[in-house]
């Protein structure tokens, strides 16, 4: 494996100054010596560097795909559109660009094609000078490994090549995937006035919907003492006491920090929260916990993704405004026409650019963009997703079906991803209030009472969910 | 005068190449000698020259201004807000993109700030290789002159010498403020066929309302034998015959009949329709009509204005829809969030991006970006623009009255400018039925009985209109 | 495995229509019933459809990496730079541009890092109403397959879905890695006037160098009869008479022929070349021939990759032109500053943006953007990448060895990679004219005669190669 | 006229908010009170508020256009190329964007098409969420006024309005067409630490050519005590003594100090060096001088323009680099193609992109994009503006004289403007020493002895200048 630049300055051979290092396993690793990697001349009086030239962020466009499914059957996590007009890559994406972090590196792999077309559309060319906001770097086959990402710090050993030119001094580590606002800058600051090798950011309250994910028992520095991952509990015995806090798998780490875990001390590590942390603390290297209070979803399952898109439609969000001109929520700009109702009475709902809304009845939805409601339709406590396109009417004929939702149907509780063609008169009302049921041949899935009907689904006249 | 070297390189003296060409008026302009400058070996066997190439067209940002005032007091009339998203200059732009023209300069005089800015953040670098969808060319001092560009015919004089080095084989001449959609491609081929130095665009059918325009006798040819211009008639006795048909302000000229009207057999015309058209004519040119059907509104006053955006609400308009994907509408791209409705009944209307709606019921009306409705107000048969941005809640407590339409507010046919601040339990119902009133100062004037409250202008609590 | 809607509408269960289609091998295919899937009805009057709507290319960036080790190392093929200001996929995507094909599709899936910043940065958002020119597909895990792409065939069947929306008529099949101009829409139109389900591209004349590639034997009308691969002839005895041309791995294929030989007929065949177009030939569909008489390089070697490079700079070039107006070759745009020369002979060369030449002579040769040369250099029949970056002084003196080509040293038919520090005084001359070396570990190789330099590699003063 | 609402604000009436103000010119203007309209609150300890949110920049594109005609006969001052790629007003632009001012107001009268053209395509839309870096302003007729910009005092009075809505604290004033490297973050924070309402840069050092402007004299403070200004001064007995330093024309205003100065106290004037500045001196406003020691060039004279390019070709230049990584130099990215060069001698020049040299002598001279030079031509300490398109050869051989400098021609100390088609064995060599001479019929003028060629100009082969 070629390692970075960075590295082989150091050990390169008199003679010839390119060298292909063999990877380099020291005998004994020292444990527990308390090294450190930051560069305390570089944060002299609290003068931290500015983000804006030394940080660079690594953002995960996959969490654990099945999670999601089948809402993830042809996009990736980060490409699951949320609130109408958003995909969730831009809750992370806007609080880079708005904490003033310019070097961004989203990391693909599943199902990247969706992905990667909004990236490079909404954030590749965006700046003055030929720098893109956003690059993606799709796993591939190459020096660094013939095989797939083979989790979060494999891809980032995988990908520390692509910055040997530039002068960073800490990674921001981030899912892609998580609803939150949180301005980097002061979790920087805390991380270099701590002369922290790794900060991690973790909430500062308890929430029973918390677990699954690891805690870290900190001292009255915010020093991290210990961690423990969950990685099967499901149930809210968590051991969550005073000095424990739960992990939002949000890291800032320091470049030489990384490269030493990644490459030295852990070169087979593939997960960066279960294998490189945990590491990091047993070496003894300054690990802080950064306390956090905001609102967060982790969208560990379709409920919760239901929940956040249900949030979102409440006028009152001070959790997670979309209308902050201070810290706007950025997307993929688009010239639709405006939203056509002929009649309808619409209450707690958000409605996306370029529906048409016939004569209907909306309540506790997320109607998306280009969403087609037919007359007399009933809509309630619903995500629909929209459409990608107009259909033009000759199209629609040759369907039968249009695209959108068919005159007098009745929908309640359900996800309608992208693209689907609901007939007249179905209704998807889960009477019988069926909690699980997999019927993805037909076209939906029900999980937690939830109805989900798949992307381009057709629902024919008259069907009964 | 500097002519554009087109000319210059026929008249160049044998010496030294670059000559200040003096202005040529010839002694005697040949009269009625059926002059053609149409290059008849560039269009055999009915092969036209591709548009993408060989056509430019200029787009006139201002019309009379004053015909819209006060909605042009600070914005030319081609920058009107249209149908909630749109301005009007992107109905004419439009259609050009979807005829396949790609060379397009904007000439503006009038209060052109915002029109300028629209232009050049919507169209100036959507292309690949540096060349503008767009060019706005504003009026300037320069060798051509120190004044205004003094009419449209000046305009394009004072505009020549940019498409010197462009293979320029035919100009077509645009209002920027009329709202229609034509396909250039087949007044182009009517032209071409026709070999005809000017085609003018004709309304197939007399309208009433179609006054004030101008009127084309053709021959069974549709080649054009007399003009007529109508500048100061209101009553609808206009004299449209069989054979008369109504102008549209929309010409093709051939680019060499172009030169030799304006810089030499009509050197001093200011105005294109009233004076070169006719001098064309008479002169014994070969001017054509390619007549027009479809829906089309020139904006003549605000009460044009005002139905014309009253039809964009219509669901059934097949006359001009702003949702075909085979003629789509462009406009400078946006990411709002969604709108955002409490409890809304909407009928009949086009609710633009981003929007706040509180319980309220809107009947009838274009609600433009981001307009905020307060509890309990209700607005019918109106045009509300919106605003040009969100304000944060601590300015909004500076300002007492936030932007947008307060709490208990009734407003009927009324056109409400960007940024307008309404407070709570005004009512603007003009239940006396004024039609004509100017009340500027307190911000709005009435006119054929339509209320047009002033850009950014304040109405306080409890006021009746 | 999930076909593509187009077909799945055709087989959809009566009930619930989304059916993921299990998949369909006829049980017994037809062979030579001289099949045409073409529509005959849409090609009536030799009136093709518009590419610009009904075409979508597929271009591949990755050919077999191998043959350009070391210079794929860290890119994919279609990645070199060429030319000094380029890199190869420019040339595909240009004749897309210029052939006014719209929708083009990159798959990529080898050290795709720099591919993908490059098509993001240049092509992604170069177009009004958020199309992109060009999209990236890179090889991911998902629904059709949790590996890499296994070949052409492959990558194509997998890519299917993603154009399901769009009424693509015919798809372009074409290496991103070729140097050539070709106008496809004339390649088009032989396609739909012979009502072909493919056409191959193929080279009218018989080049010594053309080798490894397939031939195809066609009749009078130029239809296919038969094929034969050459994948291992790396000899001249090429059966190449009168009858037989080379094919381009350029490829024409109506979009239901696509659909039924990759889903149905050849469900398993990963490579295009060699197993879906001999199917489709043995199959008896209507596969014809064009013949492309231009300049054409296959990059088949490092040597044909130097070959192409010193190509590029003879002013009399015909066959292949860097500033031909009407076929313009587009790239990434850049602001580089002008090149800066002190006191240089420069022959026979082409200089990249951005440049510093010193007190140096400069012949036969590439010389890539923000290239150094130091007092006193020679090179010769060289082609030197250049830099990604500009360094600053301060770096310079921590590294010793600035990036560029130090003072005195001299270099004779070279390819320098980019970002190599060469220190002073070196001599890279092969005076021994060694003709394969592999010194990867000291940062060259020799092949064909040719002296490689790796990317970022660091000569040493005084080193003689 | 209408003032800014944030005047309006604090008048307005209370019954209807929105109020035409009459203008306000207050009875007794008060005079040495020590007016600061600084809010002292913003500013504690030393913190000031960030550039990026809180200051607007107004560029000036035209100074005073004769000073440079011809070159400006065609262009605005800052629409000159300089260094081979680049226009003046980059220089300007870029360090605004060095400095992380996001707000650039760009200010057009004077033959803007090319300045408005090149600002809309290198930077309308180069920033995420559709804000432009660099807005044009144009002159129009508006509520504002009818006739041009009556100076640079009036135009920012005219286009306050413009920046109502946003939170603008200081404004910075700066020609668009003078030739420095500045931090204005300095700047700014020397204007915050010393409550200033007024900063003016100033130049540390006489310099002999420093003539025309005006002079500050200050205090150990660096208060500005008076100020004088220079119109006509020729000669270089300016009064500069080692208190008084003169003014580079650069300010930092904070904005009620603006606004109170432009419409209050004085609403009469049009320039702000010789009125407005002085005007707040003598009202005792607090008003600061910052000295500034680089490289500064304010193109006064042709010979200046001619001198600043002749700097760009040094290679030590330390004073105005245009390769610092650091402060780079933006303009409008393009993607030609390399310079490509048969046999030439190049000594102490810079070379555009694209141009084509054949067998030619080139000393001492900026070569601008696409230029062509022909066999045996030698070029010394010249200036050569360059191509704005290739000419294809048939358009060549239509022209005879294709643009760029025919064989055998020599050319010494000339500026030759763009598409200029200089003839075979023509000769520029001014032999006997001509130091004025206006020949602008045939093309060219000599001004303090340095020959300017005029854009377009055709010099027959074999002429002798």
């Amino acid at each position: 494996m070629s390692l970075p630049t960075w590295l082989n300055l150091k050990i390169k051979s008199p003679q010839y100054g390119y060298k292909p290092t063999s990877r380099i396993i020291p005998a004994s690793v020292p444990s527990k010596l308390n090294l450190s990697y930051t560069q305390h001349s570089e944060c002299p009086n609290n003068l931290c560097p500015p983000a804006d030239q030394n940080v660079a962020a690594f953002v995960f466009g996959d969490g654990s795909n099945s999670r999601l499914y089948p809402l993830t059957k042809r996009r990736s996590e980060s490409a699951l559109p949320i609130a109408g007009n958003y995909r969730l890559i831009d809750a992370v994406v806007s609080n880079c660009i708005n904490s003033n972090i310019k070097k961004i590196y989203a990391l693909t792999q599943f199902n990247s094609a969706s992905l990667n077309s909004h990236l490079s559309r909404a954030y590749s060319s965006a700046r003055i000078g030929n720098e893109a906001l956003v690059d993606v770097i799709a796993a591939c086959q190459g020096p660094e490994g013939k095989g797939w990402f083979q989790g979060t710090a494999d891809a980032i050993r995988r990908c520390l090549w692509v910055l040997e030119e530039y002068p960073i001094v800490d990674f921001l580590v981030l899912p892609g995937y998580h609803l939150y606002k949180m301005d980097f800058q002061e979790l920087l600051k805390v991380h270099c006035n701590n002369r922290a090798d790794i900060t991690v950011a973790v909430l500062s309250t308890r929430r029973d919907k918390d677990i699954e994910l690891s805690t870290f028992q900190v001292n009255s520095n915010n020093q991290v003492i210990s961690f423990k991952d969950n990685p099967e509990m499901r149930v809210a015995n968590l051991d969550v006491s005073q000095d424990k806090f739960i992990g939002m798998d949000i890291y800032v780490v320091n470049k030489d920090a990384m490269i030493k875990l990644l490459t030295e001390y852990h070169p087979m590590a593939n997960d960066f929260r279960r294998e490189v942390v945990p590491g990091a603390i047993s070496l003894g290297m300054n690990v802080y916990a950064h306390k956090f209070s905001g609102y967060w979803e982790d969208m560990r399952s379709i409920e919760a993704y239901y929940q956040a898109n249900m949030e979102s439609i409440k006028n009152t969000n001070k959790a997670y405004s979309l209308y902050d001109k201070d810290s706007p929520l950025y997307t993929l700009p688009r010239h639709l026409p405006p939203t056509q109702i002929t009649d309808a009475a619409i209450t707690d709902s958000v409605i996306g650019d370029g529906c048409f809304l016939n004569r209907c009845k909306i309540r506790g939805t997320v109607v998306g963009m280009r969403t087609r409601v037919g007359d007399g339709a009933i809509i309630e406590d619903s995500v629909i997703m929209g459409s990608d396109t107009y259909q033009n009417s000759r199209a629609e004929e040759d369907m039968h079906i249009p695209i959108g939702i068919g005159e007098g149907s009745q929908i309640r509780k359900t996800i309608i991803d992208k693209n689907v063609r609901i007939g007249k008169n179905v209704k998807i009302l889960n009477k019988e209030n069926v909690q699980e049921c997999n019927n993805e041949a037909n076209g939906y899935i029900i999980t937690g009472g939830i109805v989900v009907i798949l992307k381009g689904a057709i629902i024919p006249d008259g069907s009964i969910l």
